[in-house]
């Protein structure tokens, strides 16, 4: 269940980050999955258009973001720091995958604890003494031959696994879509119907029709038709069944 | 372990795609998680040096995109079609998280069938005729007041998803059960031919074909007939004709 007070205790921080456009994308994708505070430590260009352009909207984020000369600063109060990284010679961090970081991040910041995750440079990712501000780093499973995600697709990625996290133990539950699904005497008469409309349009030519109608059920049970569906079908067996009388009257 | 022969069956296809620059940073999220096979159906503009600029030398994958004018065509050869789509009324296809549905493509993939994901407009999304060619819809679970995911961000999420299906260990693979599954062309000549039947057959009565044919249309993907099945449905459609014909003659 996802818990309302959670999501504000987990900061993005953005770290010397360039391009002005990635730090608008990187609202919008936090904004998607629910979480709003965004840090940025020594932003190059903030703010800007572009950065407000990419941001498409996402109501309040970059309004709301805060600057710092340091990123000590964007950590204030934080219990937990998660930092981003490729994996680094001479780090000796611990490594989390994405989807382990987020529940952990989650949890912390479920028992009441604010918690940072730290994004660092688009060249050059976050340097050795950013990371030595971090308890753990995060490595996003990249391929080894071509490792480079976009800044604000990392950010997307993490954001996503936070919501994930937010959202297990929710029961999925969903309102079935569209008309109420068929009840099984509905479709035990579509069978019927079927079998009898197959007998008449003489689909069969003499050879037993069990294991076409074992066949055809297995189909239409696992299509799980809707009641409107159903009707459909009914309609297209009547037809086959009536051009079939009228050709014998 | 991810499975080397894997990951070349599985293709990401952009329909309609309005910015080139979301084509490049598709091709470099798909790229970064392990994927090159890009599709573009109809995009208003590729090549372009937009698209270039941000697919950050992802090697090769631009240069082997595949553009087509056809959705239909992009799919062929293709068992299981994902739509990524926001939850949409009246549209009654199955719908799956991305987790759930990066573990089904990667484990039909991993058994040797072609998969296809299908990212619509940036703007409107996969229209319904478009998600008439999916067995399921994808919903990223973005928050209900600010659901719009960047299309390059979705795509990165969803590649991101299958790139974590691909370690979480190899698929038992287990054979399919029964007749091979019927790919996306045999599929369109089934509607074809179902069309056609009961056009033969007088059906509609005047009125548009069109509602009745999506929702048939819909009905048969949810149910992914293998081919034996499919030789079924067709027999009983000739049939159907057959009967049709004689009552002409």
């Amino acid at each position: 269940m996802s818990d309302p007070n959670a999501s504000p205790r987990i900061r993005h921080v953005l770290v010397r980050t360039s391009h002005p456009g990635n730090i608008g994308s990187a609202a919008r994708a936090i904004r998607t999955m629910g979480f709003a505070r965004l840090n940025l430590v020594r932003p190059h260009r903030f703010p800007d258009p572009e950065a407000d352009a990419l941001a498409a909207g996402a109501p309040g984020v970059l309004d709301a973001a805060q600057v710092h000369a340091q990123l000590a600063d964007a950590l204030s109060g934080c219990t937990l720091v998660l930092g981003l990284s490729a994996r680094r010679r001479g780090v000796t961090l611990p490594e989390l995958d994405p989807r382990a970081a987020a529940r952990q991040a989650w949890q912390a910041a479920s028992a009441g604890q604010q918690v940072a995750l730290v994004f660092g440079n688009e060249q050059s990712g976050l340097d050795n003494a950013e990371l030595a501000h971090c308890h753990a780093m995060v490595r996003i499973p990249s391929v080894e031959d071509y490792g480079s995600l976009n800044l604000a697709q990392a950010v997307q990625v993490m954001a996503y696994e936070l919501r994930q996290a937010s959202l297990e133990g929710t029961p999925q539950a969903l309102p079935e879509p569209g008309d109420p699904p068929a009840e099984m005497a509905q479709m035990e008469q579509f069978f019927a119907h079927l079998s009898q409309a197959l007998h008449d349009i003489d689909f069969h030519k003499g050879r037993s029709p069990r294991t076409i109608e074992l066949r055809l059920r297995k189909l239409f049970m696992r299509a799980r038709p809707d009641q409107r569906e159903l009707r459909i079908l009914h309609g297209i067996l009547a037809e086959a069944q009536r051009v079939k009388r009228d050709s014998q009257a």
